[in-house]
């Protein structure tokens, strides 16, 4: 397999122990709390992950596979996962996303994709063209844009108990909310 | 305990798990690699956080329960792991890192603080006076911190790799380089 691919799977493939360790049983104050109207709490974040594997890495890669660009990707929703997660604890989410995932590796790997497929180019409805590699690539680095995310909401819940420590924090200074 | 503490030990309690979970065995083009000169990269961090558990938390808690704000801390040298890591391991620091975190969780367990102790101030070389209750929401909020650089620095590394999706993630525009 490519060396690219090979690091993709190994971080794609950590990524549910990683929020297992980090949120399963941790107060609510920790989980369910966000950094403002219309921003993510790691609650959040898990239901939005969790829509992803469903609606957008491996269905989108496959669009790629089957129809280079002559088929635009259907846009992904960023709040789509906000009906499905309303009845479900945040266990039962952590679960949920570390089966689909799981799933959608072993059909990855199934693939057996070869640099030529990973040049392949499809069609993002705003991006435009871009390649398989690019898409997959994307599913990684969407994996620590949250865990990004989840760190900075968590710490932003401290933002007043840290008391004068907070002018060294970057964390409390990182401007990517929302993002 | 009081509520707040019983939070803060929450979290630091989860981040070796954490940092295992995502760092172990992973391929060295994510670990080792850092965001440019003098930025931590994932391995520095994890060797930061080991010094910190020796030289900062703890020692700094007992200062302030011992003297109050009479002594003042010890300043602490954000590169005083380098030395200490230059021959170990990634796997080896993250043993260090959980043994050395969970021998300081039983002793904070251990001093069976009450909220008058919480409220009690030391003195920090450059912030002046800090509660008990600051440090220990500050050493939280410090691992959260490093783990939002540590997600950072490894998105850093796809930057090129996800193409034009860059403007979708915000962890590829935080700012926060270097705190």
């Amino acid at each position: 397999m490519e060396k690219a691919l090979q690091n993709t799977i190994a971080l794609l493939s950590r990524t549910p122990a990683v929020l297992n360790a980090l949120l399963r049983d941790l107060p609510d104050e920790w989980t369910h709390r966000n950094e403002g109207e219309n921003t993510f709490s790691p609650f959040d974040a898990v239901g939005h992950l969790i829509h992803g594997e469903r609606t957008d890495w491996m269905p989108r890669a496959k669009i790629v596979l089957q129809h280079g660009e002559s088929v635009a990707f259907e846009p992904f929703d960023r709040w789509g996962h906000l009906e499905e997660c309303q009845s479900k604890s945040l266990p039962e989410l952590l679960d949920e996303f570390a089966q689909l995932r799981a799933e959608n590796l072993s059909e990855l790997r199934g693939l057996g994709l070869r640099r030529e497929d990973l040049a392949r180019c499809g069609r993002h409805p705003a991006l435009g063209a871009v390649t398989l590699s690019e898409l997959l690539a994307t599913w990684a680095a969407h994996d620590l844009d949250h865990l990004h995310q989840i760190s900075r909401t968590m710490a932003h819940q401290y933002r007043e108990a840290v008391g004068p420590w907070s002018v060294y924090l970057g964390v409390l200074q990182c401007q990517a909310h929302g993002a």
